[in-house]
């Protein structure tokens, strides 16, 4: 008889989870550090990692906040700016005890009405603070929301495909159903209605009911920034099939085209107005990990709940409570973030200044970086309108094809080994994120620093040349899909 | 038909939770709050919250690490001491891109060898840093490993009662099946192994496979230190039975009397010698949270795993990296628990004057605590030896259990609630922890500050002297369990 933690008897949703973005790829290039190989992982958008800095205003309060015994001290204003003092001394007055104690299961009650203030600056509603829940970091509130919504192998999530696996491996850990749709590559990672009502039809017809559809705008991995009138399209769809709508807007400040900018999924329904705005069940997530801030490690995110009954709110409340409290330096940094500092503020043009320096860094590296898988053979990207990720399509020669099946691989985890031990490059194969059937990708983030993106691309470029080289001999003998 | 966060559609585990020390009175507390009331919360384990301060030293080093730009500050030395500096020098060293990187999903490995220093030093023997994973908070890790072993109704896990409500609230929550085992409040809160064995019967009978044994020691909410020999019994016991031992150790520098120190189940294991120290599939959860540290905001937890197979880790591995990385900064605060400053280095004499300050007040109030308990009328409370808690059992006239059913609520919630409105004394009911049936508890931490504690006190001695007044009326006439 086998033991409580042996392999055998392990949860089977447990084992039945995949996580890509750490999956093989990830251990491999881990290994290969370890033998001092110098490893660019860009298999997780984790821009500090890459030596993005931290901003210097939101640190210091936190700095403060953490120490608050410097608050005293005649010689603070020495190392600290006198806003920073000012900031640390407000958060401090929002909590009982301090960073040390527990918040409150929703998190600070002064945090989150910043955060709905905000959200009534951004979108022009207003939005209700008692809505708002604090996470460490937004995946624990998807996994928080998707626990609430899934009660079996019967409840169905919409989702997109190609997908931030976050969502494929909490579907199944909870013993769910993934529904996919498929984004349209040759449009631009666009979303046709037609397809989600296809996912709906077949899913019923196994059995499945649908409850909810997750959105990732901007795209996690597929960089597209959905137009209002694909949203709207599918606010109308949600409300018609009666499923709550989960917009992960975590990349809501990485926007790189003008001409395509961030339109919150409550705007959009806000604005079409009543019934609509009233029957919609949303609920939006963001983090202090993405944006020009970057602050992964803090662990700070929040979601914003629509039209969900109170009921259901409570249930999620009292389901928060069981780990008693987000951390609380997370939530003084969402604080910071939705609250910077303004002009005319000691600080204010030294934050400008950084946070638009990474800005458009990234803005130039995604360029970079399309510009530069699109010059190479069998290799297509959409341009990356918005989030940290550049997704293109390998079209694998069918000898390549051939060669990764002998070598018991999927073709792109094939293709992004050998990437990895040709030049250290630590991507994740498109595989981990959902394709068609036959067709390639892998995902890279756009985040090695900007003045290493040339030779990055160049190495890329050689190792993809003697790839096609060793394999492609055929140059026109398959096609695209 | 209903929407997909329709409270009749959701996860019915969810709505079968139940999660007491944030349940109606810490809700009812709330809102006597907000109209003006002075509320004492006893009802968590947060002693910031209760005015206690942080150490210094930790502080320091986190916010040092926070603003790594003051590290090339000519000032830093003005407000910061060398070993701080030092120190935080240390830990950024081990991360890579600062507080702002996601750490790899296991936690950063420099402090997870820092913990496996700690225990080598506290057992006697060594430990493997890659069986350490940290996390978010100890609660969190166990939820992770109950996660691991339940995989549905048929999977039970025995769990003392009274327990933390953390372990009832996750059971239900994954779906799997609570068997308890009672605690003896007449024998100090000891475990009586005849208990185990009926338990693990009657699971039997009810097509319950029993998978793993949780213990916590010192006890939440009874206080009580297990003993060697009760420790080898248990050990003994989930071999035979071939049980995972949950060993929930958070409490473990919470100790309040010499004679009864805290040992580890892993000590007491090892101790054992082979076969059976290989035999036992063991995990130790601790945290940053308590202690004299009482660090709860910042959320740093670990679990160490002890003859775990490797595949089984793999997979624990595999679903920490869904939500990528415990918070940073709680990670940090882990290396400084277990390696706090050195005779010698020049914060040593402060934190040792700050630490010791704190656990000789938690002696002294523990005292105060019980022995005010138990000069009052029909109330009676073993001695808090260990923890944070006091769990005095209130024998409650059949006119209040009348009275308490009249109004529609649970005895013990009826108390609570009338002494809450009585006074702002916040507890939490004893049926929210389990107790045997027709006995009454109720749990306050020992955590108000030390020169609040008598009038804390006789606040409730008056209530209870007036509550024991209106409704006991014939003072033997019912019996003590």
């Amino acid at each position: 008889m086998s033991k409580g933690l042996d392999y055998e008897t392990l949860n089977e949703n447990v084992k039945k989870c995949q996580y890509a973005v750490r999956g093989e790829l990830y251990l491999r290039a881990s290994e290969l550090q370890k033998e001092g190989k110098k490893i660019i992982f860009t298999n997780v958008g984790n821009p500090h990692a890459l030596g993005q800095k931290p901003l210097t205003f939101p640190r210091q309060v936190v700095a403060l906040c953490q120490a608050p015994f410097l608050l005293d001290d005649p010689n603070v204003g020495l190392v600290f700016p006198a806003d920073a003092i000012a900031r640390a001394k407000h958060y401090l007055s929002l909590t009982s005890g301090g960073l040390g104690a527990y918040s409150d299961s929703r998190g600070l009650p002064g945090v989150r009405k910043e955060i709905a203030e905000f959200i009534a600056r951004r979108d022009g509603y207003p939005s209700d603070p008692e809505l708002i829940f604090l996470t460490d970091g937004a995946s624990k509130g998807v996994m928080q929301i998707l626990n609430a919504v899934i009660g079996g192998q019967s409840d169905g999530i919409l989702v997109p495909v190609p997908q931030y696996p976050l969502y494929s491996a909490t579907i199944s850990l909870l013993g769910g159903s993934l529904v996919p749709y498929y984004l349209e590559e040759t449009a631009n990672w666009g979303l046709d209605i037609t397809n989600l009502r296809d996912a709906i039809r077949q899913a019923t017809f196994k059995g499945i009911k649908v409850r909810a559809m997750v959105i990732i705008n901007p795209g996690n991995p597929t960089g597209q920034c959905l137009s209002v009138a694909n949203l709207q399209e599918i606010v109308n769809f949600c409300i018609k099939e009666k499923l709550v709508l989960l917009a992960d807007e975590v990349y809501q400040q990485n926007i790189y085209q003008d001409e395509r900018p961030f339109i919150s999924a409550r705007k959009v329904l806000m604005d079409m107005g009543p019934p609509m705005s009233k029957d919609l069940q949303l609920v939006s997530f963001h983090t202090v990990s993405k944006g020009y801030w970057g602050e992964c490690g803090q662990r700070g995110g929040y979601f914003e709940m629509t039209n969900i009954p109170q009921q259901s709110v409570d249930e999620i409340y009292k389901i928060a409570s069981i780990a008693l409290s987000p951390n609380v330096p997370g939530q003084i940094f969402l604080g910071l973030m939705v609250n910077p500092p303004k002009p005319g503020d000691i600080s204010y043009l030294k934050y400008e200044q950084e946070s638009k320096g990474i800005l458009e860094s990234l803005r130039k590296r995604a360029r970079i970086m399309t510009d530069g898988f699109n010059s190479c053979r069998n290799v297509v990207c959409n341009f990356t309108e918005g989030a940290m990720y550049s997704f293109p399509q390998i079209c694998l020669p069918p000898k390549a094809i051939e060669a990764a099946k002998k070598a018991g691989k999927h073709p792109d985890v094939f293709y992004c080994l050998k990437l990895l031990e040709a030049t250290g490059i630590s991507t994740v194969p498109g595989s981990g994120f959902g394709q068609k059937e036959g067709v390639f990708h892998m995902r890279t983030t756009i985040l090695p620093a900007e003045e290493e993106m040339p030779a990055i691309m160049e190495s890329f470029k050689m190792f993809n040349d003697a790839f096609m080289e060793q394999y492609d001999d055929q140059r026109a003998g398959y096609s695209r899909m």
